[in-house]
């Protein structure tokens, strides 16, 4: 059983989940990656996940069996799990939650691919549509306040599995680093009456020091103070709150930004591992119109390390305009 | 030349310091860890550090020549500089300013240790005492407004070198994890009269089943809501607000509670990869005696990833409670 738990000091939430880690003290410091023989990502292992959420699947198939392009199940040592209302109990001090949420797995292709490159980008599209299609869904359930499509890829980023996949979890609060944003933008716009998302495009594009690529729905830049190196955002170019209400002329040319964009990491560091989050408005307020989704590539070729944990100010040796250089042009 | 940088939707600092890194494109994803030869932390390659700031030397011997216990020295590869006043510019929408902070490197033994369980008690009492005379020394000057330690311990750890060694960053700003510990104190104070660690400490030492250890001066224990798996925090049990003020019979109990806490670690996970931070009070405010300072003690078992760095939630499989008993028992 998971739980949220709240720092006293700073209101910080954490997820003690001790039964992701059955036996927590034998950690393999050697090697994360589980490169499981047979994988359960791939087609004709399905009955090795839990019973699928969801796929997009020939209608001449039957679930949990061949016939997929993209399989949604739970994770099968979920952070967090759907078992009833958020239920919040105190000592009288410390503040804690039941881990109601919800913690799936988005296996990204039926056969044993590891390198995001050598999907198509029809292959992107279905991922995208997927990922849509699982937040469309969830978000009818008001338990779920925020919801968070990740990626973790290589071992460097969190991957356990090599296969490739991506993970979606709700939650029954919006966290605060999406409070964050929203606040900024909320303030942005009181001010000025203007989007500061829209603003950094706008500034992006005519400055072009830090475009790294831009199509007629999308830009992909590289942020002015980014916290790792080569982080990466991509912002639809019209202004709209929900990634999961984009149309599919936008699912297609996200999906050709988005892969373009991995295909120029990769030429600038061989199958780099990275992070990548979707940053879509939460599932609750109406002044979530002022929202403007996103997705964040975070590359992870160096560590956060004491300075980072304890100060939340990153160091980063790669400026965005060296980085937006190197990926637009493959040279500086 | 590094600059500070400030996230226009979050507020959000960080610092890009492309010098650290000359080619920024090549960058080693198979081990950070750089095993030169010869080291140049050892006694005797004094001449290939930046010459010392600071040296806990025996006093016949000359600086940067060996004969020293515990060594100081500016990181070669500084993320700050200490080049003057803090110079804030916008173009009117980014914010930015110059890099101007202090970088050090704190070599903790002559000899080419890289287990810290392998220094002795009296070796710890000399590392702490040169962190506090740094401190006290660097807070002399009112442009650092806040000064952290920090190791990185362990590849995992973002360690670049094995020899055993800590680093001091001071800044010209008070970074958002201090003041969210330092707005936590204050809501706390404001509430109640008390002081939020000094009952965190009073409460963990009446339950215990959180504590790891606890003598006459210190206690070690695992927080309600650890990030981490088997994180531990060591606080004095006096209040008081600047670890750099501690007696010297303070820092002997210190000496042997961290010394204490690493061999424990490493009984539970051999030769255990983690970061510890001392968060003392920032350097500036007579409202400091508010502040309760204390070690956190990071361990790098797992990895931070998509989920931590979209949400700033962090997922951590150890539950304080089964890590306090592993570290105080050595079992479950």
């Amino acid at each position: 059983m998971s739980e949220f738990r709240q720092d006293p000091v700073t209101g910080r939430w954490v997820i003690i989940a001790s039964a992701r880690n059955a036996r927590p003290w034998h950690i393999n410091l050697v090697s994360d990656q589980k490169r499981t023989e047979p994988c359960p990502f791939c087609a004709g292992h399905e009955a090795m996940t839990p019973p699928e959420a969801w796929a997009d699947r020939d209608s001449s198939t039957q679930a949990n069996a061949p016939g997929w392009r993209v399989r949604v199940v739970p994770n099968k040592y979920p952070a967090l799990e759907d078992n009833g209302e958020e239920r919040a109990t105190t000592d009288g001090f410390y503040q804690s939650m039941n881990g109601a949420g919800v913690h799936e797995v988005i296996i990204e292709s039926p056969d044993h691919v590891v390198n995001l490159s050598a999907l198509s980008k029809e292959q992107f599209v279905d991922i995208l549509c997927a990922y849509s299609a699982r937040l469309r869904v969830l978000k009818n359930d008001r338990r779920w306040r925020y919801l968070l499509i990740y990626k973790n890829h290589g071992e460097r980023a969190g991957a356990t599995f090599e296969h490739v996949h991506s993970q979606l979890v709700a939650l029954p609060f919006v966290p605060r680093k999406a409070q964050d944003e929203i606040d900024g933008v909320r303030k942005h716009s009181d001010v000025t009456r203007r989007c500061i998302y829209c603003d950094i495009i706008q500034r992006e594009s005519e400055h072009g020091e830090r475009l790294v690529s831009e199509s007629d729905r999308f830009v992909a830049l590289c942020p002015f103070a980014p916290r790792f190196g080569y982080e990466t955002w991509i912002l639809p170019k019209k202004h709209a709150a929900n990634f999961e209400r984009s149309s599919s002329a936008d699912m297609t040319a996200l999906a050709e930004s988005l892969r373009g964009l991995i295909v120029k990491l990769n030429g600038v560091v061989e199958n780099a591992p990275f992070n990548f989050v979707i940053h879509t408005a939460p599932n609750e307020e109406p002044a979530n119109q002022y929202y403007h989704w996103h997705m964040e590539i975070l590359p992870q070729l160096t560590r956060a390390a004491g300075f980072e944990w304890g100060t939340g100010v990153h160091m980063n040796s790669v400026a965005p305009e060296d980085a937006a250089r190197l990926l637009r042009d493959g040279a500086l």
